[in-house]
């Protein structure tokens, strides 16, 4: 019998992913960068996994968040194929290969809320088998399988998805663009809004969303590309203004994006717009960015800021949001949490 | 003295006007198309102007809604100077040209809650002025001076307003595509969702648009071009599920482009995304396309539906809705209007 227990972290997107070329191979119409949260400390948001393998199995089982669930989804075996496929003999002297599994998967956050939780889960659930049968290199690539964002939380600090060009997806990959400790001050502050689970899953919009939205090419062929690049320089050079700003514009037209889908999803509630509004509304007085917000698909907030502005910020969120009162019963949802980027 | 009173009725965009190639001549950056809602009944949406003109008036003066306004403004100065330049001498046998004037103008509707109040208040003032002065011919430029879309309230029934090509707007006019007898059953229910002034002016929207939307240009260049095209098609063969698809799809791509903005402008609020959630749902349920929703800058909605149609939705809207506890406090301030369209 072989034990092994992972975690592995969410990734916070500034250059959002959104569309497929192919679905089963979870390959994307653009490149995206995120940063991967901290992990170090059970605070923090992540996924935990432990795989246990033996002899005496009778089947292999999964367990998420403590519930059973069916064994043969689909982007489980695809993930189980292809890591059977890097498998190196030699490296397994026992003939675990052919031992079931048991796969107990948690998160210590709200599932399916537009929080990532299935990037974490996917990378978590990967990184344990790629420990389980000592497979080497690379592994963004399996991750990807899983769900497509799930390549990027393999990766430590911050992390460019390449789309890559090749039929079979061989280079649609994770690379580290810099570690965490290139830019030590970064701070995330996630704010819980919402934390049911979202009304349209992200793979069925995004799939709508290819089919049906007339803008969405020219993002993925044109905008994008130059986002990239330039997002790229901002991290290299920690020009957190400009850093800002593509996040703040990608973010939202991604949700323009999911308007202009047919029909349309909409995963922002008026209180994540009058948190855009206040983020905007902050940089105007402190006459220069010192915050940017990003959502995914869901309503709650991710905003990056510096260390120095951490303290200020928490305590002027609490202070602004409970001051509409009809807006009560959203904002008693509201939950702060500060995090680092992962030092993995 | 002489004395002109008309109404004027608000007209309600399938396809949208979105973005200036010129802010001083208003020339837009693509077609649009609207219906120009009934003003037969005073119970309608439209503008009332009436104008006095006097040699024994000291000053030119204007109320609006009963309110004085400063009669320097911009948009009513450049409209005053382009019909001027239309009076013909022969037609105003007295010294009018030469006279003052008194401008009364209201609107039986809230004013700048994205219900077109401008464009049928514009339409209503220069139909007053081509009329005191004794102007003839096409007078949907001049009204496009005061704002954009009053050109398109010029007209009854069908209304295309051509973005023009020559740079003096000189072929920026409204045509009519077809009357309102050409399809009678056609009504609108306007849902007030909320009766406020918008907190973004569509005219510096529109300008933030122009200069931040990295999606506009696709949009007035490639997408709208086709649409335009269907839609006449649509309305020329009565094609109603066409003309609802495409009416949706626009309404939703136009607020693509306000979140696309940057900073982005919200217009819909929660009510309004469960309005549109809404109309698909009762679509799907009927199996075939019944009802069309379409929102200008602002959360109220103007839902498109046949005669047949008309009191079996409202009923459902009105059963729909309060079931949402926390949602009241919006929902009351729903008002439903059904309108036929006009027979100018």
């Amino acid at each position: 019998m072989k034990i092994v227990t992972c975690i592995a972290p969410v990734n916070i997107a500034v250059i959002k992913y959104w569309g497929k070329r192919d679905d089963e191979l979870i390959l994307p119409i653009n490149d995206s960068i995120s940063s991967t949260l901290d992990a170090k400390s059970g605070a923090n948001m992540c996924a935990k996994t432990t795989i246990m393998a033996s002899p005496n199995f009778k089947d292999n089982k999964l367990w998420l968040n403590g519930k059973e669930e069916n064994f043969d989804a689909v982007r489980l075996q695809n993930c189980l194929k292809e890591i059977k496929k890097r498998i190196n003999p030699i490296g397994n002297k026992e003939d675990i290969i052919n031992w079931n599994i048991h796969i107990c998967s948690e998160n210590n956050f709200p599932t399916a809320a537009g929080l990532a939780s299935s990037a974490a889960g996917y990378a978590c659930l990967v990184f344990a088998l790629a420990k389980l049968y000592n497979i080497e290199g690379d592994i963004s690539g399996l991750a990807r399988r899983g769900s497509g964002s799930a390549c990027r939380s393999i990766y430590g600090g911050w992390v460019k998805w390449c789309k890559g060009e090749s039929l079979d997806g061989s280079d649609s990959l994770a690379v580290q663009l810099a570690p965490t400790s290139h830019w030590p001050d970064m701070r995330i502050i996630i704010l819980v809004v919402n934390e049911s689970r979202k009304k349209h899953s992200s793979t069925n919009a995004m799939k709508t969303s290819m089919s049906t939205s007339t803008l969405l090419a020219t993002r993925a062929e044109t905008i994008v590309p130059a986002r990239i690049n330039n997002m790229e320089i901002a991290i290299k050079t920690k020009d957190f203004a400009k850093f800002a700003e593509l996040t703040m514009r990608d973010s939202n037209q991604f949700h323009a994006i999911c308007l202009d889908t047919y029909p349309p999803c909409f995963y922002l509630n008026e209180v994540s717009h009058s948190i855009i509004e206040f983020v905007h509304a902050y940089n105007d007085f402190k006459k220069s960015t010192q915050v940017a917000y990003t959502y995914d698909a869901g309503p709650n907030a991710c905003l990056y800021t510096l260390e120095n502005n951490v303290s200020e910020l928490i305590s002027i969120i609490n202070e602004v949001f409970p001051t509409s009162a009809s807006r009560e019963e959203y904002i008693k949802g509201i939950r702060v949490k500060t995090t680092e980027l992962s030092q993995v």
